[in-house]
């Protein structure tokens, strides 16, 4: 399925430069030796870690230019300043040029979705993207978005975001018919904003090719209750970011409790290996890795700050999702939900949440 | 400062009715020998408890009622069927009657908040309750609020709620200037809904005896960057359910990782002491008890699953709370706020967030 694939990556994004997009491609190939990489940036920068790494070298094709968009430009200032001539754009422009299958990027969250959508257009039948990605749960994985493309989202634009997950589900997992949930804070109907009562109402009513659950609460996120779970971009990002916080917090409480005696000490090494394990299972760099849905082509973003293990995880997300012709689902997907506005009763719209600027940094 | 409180508990609340709140009773009141009990309920039901417990015995006045709210009722159905009958009613009552400094229930949320609003009335200067509680961090605890006593709140309504966490932070903390931190989905101006953009421009701009931080993002509650973390009650609910769920997963995680092997079996063992005060640093019973805040009257909601040392922890709260006369301090700050809507520019409403049932469970 990876035969022939291309993935474009941006070599100057992130904390960390070309070094970890290097070292990235590097883990990454070993995995799917047939892909190819277009690498855009500095040349003088990138070409000696790509010498130390021959087999991404043997794969790879760098395309020199001499601008970047820094971690600190705002959307607008990346689009004015890299337009056509920056690293980030060069990256995405080979997908929609079709050189590429997908293009990943560890820079600024804002001016990757900026450039994403001025360059690839928004889906027909999509008013707004979303970021999906995995989240580890009790049963495994789940998907879960809008992890921050945008503030808010109404009814109309939360069952766009169901479709697009529930595909992504069908690709990433393997499924076929993977549950939907909206994110809510209580099961009842009545409870929620006006957008999620919506958007339940439309879920449940109309014919609809997806396999909703209803509501789910926080708490089910990490249960695994669902294969994909539906929320507005501020919310989703808020979730996502106190649940990193709190599972820092508690990694720290262990490591303090383990060194806290002599005999805790001992205990730790004893359980070493089950530490390790733990620790691998608690890497935020496994699930690095978010796709922009929405957009008519594969864009992914990974964390600024994840290292070589981190990027490579973040290009196994777009082989996969490249590799299964995710586009094209989705937009049968969408096709079917183009009757939704006139055939149900009422479409309200959040009007006071606007859409705003790309959030996951 | 104890001296002299009463505390009137709804002695059927909660999955467990009686045992939890009248085991409960007897742990409090181990730690504050000197207050007294008000408890309502089913005398039949509670007598047989109390007489195991002669220590909450020889302070506590049961009042019967055979009337009480169950975990299922609809606050609108609560408030036709509890009104001035039901245990949860009468505890509250007595509250406002002065019988008691502060009501503790570990019933039905929605149903407490409606009567709690009924009975007691907001105080001026607030349109909306809020639910707050504290939350670990790697700092110690912040205040969190809103946990959900309603759905969304705007720009105005999140300046009160900053005010009347930051009277509970520094009553709980007994700290002169708590910090408080707007949540939000990064720390620039720009980015959020406009209820948060606009809360941000009136705490920087009015002169209010706020110290605010600004911005935090998920992450920062468990990092403890500021006292007191305000949102509204949709994102607030969301984000504990969520970091509650995680937090469960790796205990569960952790908990196979220490049975993966004969290895760390042992090593379990050895370091059992540590694991202890770890399962202790995490027990969500010791953050039991949210507080009701912006009504006339103090109300604890005890989470309804409960056991007898959750159900301490909630009347904890009560007592630290009424004994530090928050009421009167939540009062005089609010006061602070009153000419706010006039001297600041504009004050737009999230007219479609509307207010809505309480969610906690």
């Amino acid at each position: 399925m990876t035969r022939g694939l291309t993935i474009a990556l941006d070599g100057m994004g992130g904390d960390h430069g070309p070094e970890t997009v290097i070292g990235g491609a590097d883990i990454a190939s070993v995995r799917h030796p047939d892909i190819r990489f277009l690498i855009y940036g500095d040349e003088t920068k990138i070409r000696p870690f790509l010498e130390k790494h021959p087999r991404v070298l043997s794969v790879s094709e760098i395309i020199h230019t001499d601008v970047s968009v820094s971690m600190e430009d705002k959307p607008s200032q990346a689009l004015r300043r890299g337009r056509k001539t920056s690293s980030m754009w060069l990256a995405i422009d080979a997908v929609k040029a079709g050189e590429a299958q997908a293009a990943v990027s560890a820079g600024n969250t804002g001016a990757l979705m900026a450039m994403a959508k001025v360059i690839l257009r928004m889906m027909p039948n999509v008013e707004r993207p979303a970021l999906a990605a995995l989240w580890p749960t009790a049963r495994g994985e789940s998907v879960m978005l809008d992890l921050g493309a945008t503030v808010g989202a109404d009814g109309y634009q939360l069952v766009q975001f169901a479709a697009m997950g529930e595909a992504f589900a069908r690709v990433v997992f393997n499924i076929e018919q993977p549950t939907v949930g909206l994110l809510n804070i209580g099961e009842e109907e009545v409870k929620g904003t006006e957008g999620v009562k919506l958007a339940a109402q439309m879920l449940r009513e109309a014919d609809l090719p997806i396999r909703f659950h209803g509501f789910v609460e926080g708490d089910d996120i990490a249960k695994g209750t669902v294969d994909v779970v539906v929320t507005d971009g501020y919310t989703g990002n808020i979730a996502l970011k106190t649940a990193e916080g709190m599972v820092r917090l508690v990694v720290d409480y262990l490591r303090a409790a383990m060194r806290s005696s002599l005999l805790s000490r001992l205990g730790y090494l004893l359980a070493y290996g089950a530490f390790r394990a733990l620790a691998k299972k608690l890497d935020p760099r496994a699930s690095n890795g978010a796709v922009f849905l929405g957009l008519n082509g594969l864009v992914v973003k990974s964390h600024g700050g994840t290292d070589a293990i981190g990027f490579a995880a973040a290009i196994d997300v777009a082989v996969d999702v490249a590799s299964a012709d995710l586009l094209s689902k989705i937009v049968t997907d969408l096709d079917r939900l183009s009757g939704l506005t006139t055939s149900m009763a009422g479409r309200k719209q959040n009007s006071d949440i606007a859409e705003s600027e790309a959030v996951l940094s």
